[in-house]
């Protein structure tokens, strides 16, 4: 039987579910794979945060030179998050040969050249299921499932907290506010919720799983992002009155000539499409394959023990696996110029006869034809305008939404919405 | 730069697919999994086979034995189906030492233990993913991400065939013989629908997948089957009037004293629940561990590149590993005795009074009671009686339906239909 022994860094929620995971399920784990995976070293700020766990304090380790210096330990665990000290400390293990299994989506994409340059350097693996949309496995379907393919497209509901929030609007009529506070409440969001609701979180995953999906590096830097703070009850009604749901969606595509477009923003998704249907804290990813088709995986995206399943799943392959993984994430990616969408504009104008007109002449004149348009009264003189465009540009857009904005008549551009098919 | 050669055996839908997946995206292949794999010969009737497919005629092999002595051959590919002479062309293969990478549904479920026993003796490896849900990866999911989890239970659309029939049925109003007549124009069904239609193919891979997710070999000797061919458009009525869709699901559970439950069968699933929104030919399967809780993929489960697909992952896995993977079905399941169930019962009554009393206490003396009950009177003196229990072991529920059927006024059991949460 094959023995490794495993450090953990970092008992927080994660990190307490994969001690609770490699413990409960250590029998299972060793009749189903051949396998005796044991904690030996936990490190952590203090032995009391064990203690509170009820775990032995013995394995308390209160620095990460005890932990790279023990031979006896084949792969470290990080479940510590943010960028430092958890990015000195992987580079420290990686370096020191040990296999390092992490759930840190924003140290991966905002580092992983410099870490997989020490993972190599060390001859150790580095593994990061558990980063990307907690117990669903999107990276090992990427890497082990779809080398048949091309993948031209990977679509996602990819951050629990905003669909949580988005859900509760949608379906429950709350307010933004009311929405994050209950989130807030139920551990589904943080206190300084910035990191979820402007969608830096969905856009560190969408780095880390595009650049699996186009074996090419997409670097933050091109992935454009937009938060749900701006959508508004409204935007929320008119979605539902034409037959859409309201979801932060990310979206990554390859176009034929090799460029990326990589996006997390709100859309409106089709009543009829499944992610229309993902609710609440729950994810979903599409994948498109030029031999699969679409494939689409769902379930838990974050919470302690769905996260902490897929860090126990890389610690188990890895075990198994007699030569380290150095992921490949490819040559850079270029960013596409441009995109294609359908597009939700509301805009608010005075009311008076051939405003309509004349904003519909603003968009025909940057080439883009309209699905739907209605215009609704108010009381204060003015009037609210939503438009439903069919597929154009998004350069195109802008540059309409930039006229209309200056356009005689035209009061606030409220709200600009991308329509997914 | 590692290299393989393959041989194909059986050039139909999957063996074209697979042929066309290698060649077209061999670039793709070698660039972003580091191993180049070369199509060497293709096994089947004629070389003519091989010329209508615009396939040079040089790669035609007559025999199996040609394929076992050519040393340059690593992995062995079978997209033939059937029991012979495939079974024997694997056997053959993997005692000459080359790993198998098999389509084969019926081939695994009948006689796995005699292909995993040639495997570990031929020193060869067997992948099968392509055996189930075609282009979906629910076996690598079972195998490399849910190393975590002890798993409770599979929930799945198998079958697309029959999921195309339910659909057209539910949807459209059709006739089940209308819909089979356009299953099989649309090549979704075979001229002899048997194995589809009667449940056989999803009892063969969910003998499969259950064996994987329980780590205990569950035989189709022990899998319970009822296919559609019974259920009638008023049944789809009923369901619909309820909330529910009808659906050929297949369910693995496994309880907590080990022993395992495994059925195909119609159920009525309620709207709600997202396998009843999985349409026509798509499938979709759910699988539940105690970390990483519930884990719904969906895709294409048949057709030639979604099956593909997953034939080539398993060649680039195959080729990718150091040693051979014997995949470990774990000691015989033992069978649960019974288990759970709402149930929808459908009867003929004689139409006079106190009918609908007698029926009920048949069903109180089983220990069963009724959530819902109701009566449709009919020209002929006769009444349709539709019934939905609450939650009753099945041993119950077929004994109060057969005391039912001799009770004196009750005509026929139209139906009796399961009924998931």
């Amino acid at each position: 039987m094959k023995k490794i022994k495993v450090a953990i860094m970092g008992l927080g929620t994660v990190g307490g579910g994969t001690y609770d995971a490699l413990t409960r399920n250590r029998d299972s784990i060793r009749s189903g794979y051949g396998v005796d995976v044991e904690v030996k070293k936990i490190l952590d700020r203090s032995p009391d945060v064990l203690a509170s766990r009820g775990i032995d304090t013995a394995f308390f380790a209160r620095t990460i030179d005890e932990i790279v210096s023990d031979k006896e330990i084949g792969i470290v665990v990080e479940t510590m998050g943010g960028l430092e000290p958890a990015g000195s400390f992987v580079l420290k293990a990686l370096s020191a040969g040990k296999s390092v299994v992490t759930a840190n989506k924003e140290l991966l994409a905002k580092r992983f050249g410099e870490l997989n340059a020490a993972a190599e350097k060390g001859k150790a693996g580095l593994y990061f299921e558990a980063s990307c949309v907690g117990g669903v496995p999107v990276i090992r379907t990427l890497t082990e499932s779809m080398q048949a393919n091309r993948i031209s497209e990977i679509t996602g509901i990819i951050n629990g907290t905003t669909n949580y929030i988005l859900t509760r609007m949608s379906e429950d009529g709350l307010t933004y506010e009311a929405a994050l506070e209950e989130a807030q409440k139920l551990g589904y969001a943080e206190a300084d919720p910035t990191a979820d609701v402007e969608g830096f979180d969905a856009a560190y995953k969408l780095s880390i799983l595009a650049s699996l999906a186009f074996h090419a590096k997409v670097p933050l830097s091109i992935v454009y992002r937009e938060g749900i703070t701006q959508v508004r009850p409204r935007d929320i009604s008119a979605a539902a009155s034409m037959g859409y749901t309201v979801k932060l969606l990310a979206v990554g595509k390859q176009n034929p000539d090799g460029s990326v477009q990589a996006r997390v923003h709100p859309a409106f998704v089709p009543n009829s499409h499944p992610l229309a249907s993902v609710r609440g804290a729950f994810n979903a990813v599409f994948l498109k394959g030029d031999f699969s088709d679409e494939i689409m995986l769902y379930g838990r995206g974050a919470g302690s023990y769905p996260t902490a399943s897929a860090v126990v799943s890389d610690v188990v392959y890895c075990a198994l696996r007699s030569a380290p993984l150095y992921p490949d994430f490819g040559k850079p990616a270029t960013a596409a110029a441009d995109f294609d969408s359908q597009y939700y504009i509301s805009l608010c104008v005075t009311d008076k006869p051939g405003m309509l007109a004349s904003v519909a002449s603003v968009l025909g004149r940057h080439g883009i034809s309209i699905s739907k348009m209605q215009q609704v009264g108010a009381a204060s003189g003015s009037a609210d305008v939503t438009i439903l465009t069919h597929t154009t540009g998004e350069s195109s857009l802008r540059a309409a939404v930039a006229e209309m904005a200056s356009t005689v008549g035209v009061g606030k551009i409220n709200a600009t919405v991308r329509v997914i098919k």
